[in-house]
């Protein structure tokens, strides 16, 4: 079989031109005669694939000198809990936003290590928006107010950046980074577990305001000490060498393609199209606010959810696969990030009218 | 280039064999369309490659269904705070036997979160062996006793394993595990980062006794609890899928070698030719007692200490790579786990028997 459209949320689809990069170097990186996992990080040549690849970041993104740029280990998980122990700095409390399943298990996580304020909630619509800033009931005491401006279970976006006045915003963005150009100044701290839209599992990248290191709780593990990572440039211990390397690759790629801001018009267009699409049928649904829909993650319910499993099976046979929904709730999810080719969505278009001539 | 003698302490070489797999396989798995490392945790296929490296495993190494064996990620380091947080069960103490640099990190970790007695220290003499059992001032309450069976740096390595009696015994293995047979049953829990014999870094595989497990402080942080990680699968969050996979080439590989019984033949007979050649040579010296010595991490000083460079130098020029010692003991190390074939020891040898000629 050759290479198909894989619409997974994560672990997600790569670039394939950084796959076949990454085949190419397999066994010998320009020349060493070894391959990239074989390297010491301490080595020149490893340092210098990391270095390139942090730089790579800043420039995409904008990152300033006074951020830490983190490689660390332990996905987006590891910073639920990692977050109220390095950045309470002797507040009591935290603030969060609850717009969906990441949401619930990063204030759940937190609750274990601080007095977690959730100061909004659109559970009771069944997350289908994102509250109104002007009724979040936020703490001026809080230490941070965290959010997650991209919920990929739910297909959730925040419209706009909320402004968190002088009281750090943390953000995971793990299903939305480098989806579109970011004021990252506007943070306290951001993260975002790898496998979306950055590379494979097993990283995540943290991007700290420098002033807020360095007052880690004493229960803190000395792996979760951001000031120990970003002093060590990540290499406290040895890092995830080959999934940061890779992700350089990704960001090579992304810098080819013209940066994030080709990416916003590439990733606008397709999650137009394919709203556009589900929007003027009856057969298709989102049921998410328009100025809310993710651009990254594309929920979507058949009228009739007995035709679910046809819809699947008829989906893989041409090549598009792992659409089933999550779980939680149920359907069909598209998650459409950087590394899917407008290609694909059109074919998913074309596949979703066709079932609905057939079947709807 | 073609592929070199690669004698780093980790991350280390991998079977050229296993690369070559994963490069074949980098873009397309088996016909499904798409690389291991885009493949959702979650799916069948990436279940039944993770569940056939875990079996793998479990063959290789003997281990029961008393243990729950775990892909975890961050490393050893991660574990110097996990062991504590878990295994403590309401005890206070937990008794250390300090041998090297790598216990002395897994001490100053525990310290953190538990009252740690070193019951045993080799730090007088240098750490050229390890202290007799005999002498070890061990606490009868104590909730763990844990040991590093194999000091990367200093390669040293335990001449046989303890008997800790009720006492759980804990293992730090990371450069040692799978290079020969090994009683698992004697343990409470072993732990290895996979950078030397397992696999890519990034991962670290926890082998623990399940009587031990669900007994977390509260201040763990979820990711660290084993018990949730046991209940889990390992998928507790996305793990590091590729890091996996990639282990279970290598578990596949060495059963095509014949086992850790035909790992053990193999590995005796390169560290009996290195530290042989070390031995007779009035040029070259290792300060280990010789009962002590690792068959995986050789270290070795030359006579005269300015020839270091030179020696560096032209090992390089022969394909020999990365024989610097480590910075806190300085000379040679060669580091020559089961991916070193044997024909790189000789290599080495050679070019160590020239250089003294020469030079010497």
């Amino acid at each position: 079989m050759s290479r198909q459209y894989n619409f997974c949320a994560g672990p997600a689809a790569l670039p394939t031109a950084v796959l076949e990069r990454a085949r190419e170097e397999m066994l010998d990186w320009r020349g060493t005669g070894m391959s990239v996992m074989e390297m010491s990080h301490r080595s020149e040549t490893y340092v210098g694939i990391a270095q390139q690849a942090e730089q790579d970041l800043r420039d995409l993104m904008g990152i300033s000198d006074d951020y830490a740029v983190l490689f660390l280990q332990g996905g987006a998980s590891s910073q639920f809990s990692a977050i109220p122990l390095n950045l309470l700095r002797g507040h009591e409390s935290a603030d969060y936003i609850n717009t969906g399943n990441w949401s619930k298990k990063a204030i759940a996580e937190a609750r274990r290590f601080a007095d977690v304020n959730v100061a909004a909630s659109s559970e009771a619509n069944g997350f289908i928006d994102v509250p109104d800033p002007d009724t979040w009931q936020t703490r001026s005491d809080a230490a941070y107010l965290h959010v997650t401006p991209n919920e990929t279970i739910g297909g959730l976006a925040y419209d706009r950046l909320p402004d968190s006045g002088d009281v750090p915003l943390v953000a995971d963005m793990s299903s939305t980074i480098l989806s579109r150009p970011l004021d990252v100044s506007r943070f306290g701290m951001i993260y975002a577990g790898a496998q979306k839209n950055i590379g494979p599992s097993g990283l995540v990248v943290v991007i700290v305001r420098r002033d807020l290191l360095g007052h880690a709780s004493p229960a803190t593990p000395t792996m979760m000490d951001y000031k120990v990572q970003a002093d060590s440039g990540s290499m406290y211990n040895t890092p995830a060498t080959y999934s940061w390397y890779l992700a350089g690759l990704v960001f090579q790629w992304l810098k080819e393609q013209g940066g994030l801001e080709a990416m916003e018009t590439i990733n606008r267009r397709k999650a137009d199209k394919l709203y556009g699409f589900i929007d003027q049928s009856d057969f298709y649904a989102n049921p998410i606010v328009p100025a809310f829909r993710s651009w990254m993650n594309v929920p979507f319910t058949l009228a009739d959810d007995r035709l679910d499993s046809e819809f699947l099976q008829g989906a893989e046979a041409r090549g598009l696969l792992n659409l089933k929904g999550h779980r939680s709730v149920g359907g069909m999810r598209a998650s459409i990030y950087n590394a899917m080719p407008e290609s694909g969505v059109d074919a998913l278009i074309d596949y979703m009218a066709s079932f609905e001539k057939e079947r709807g």
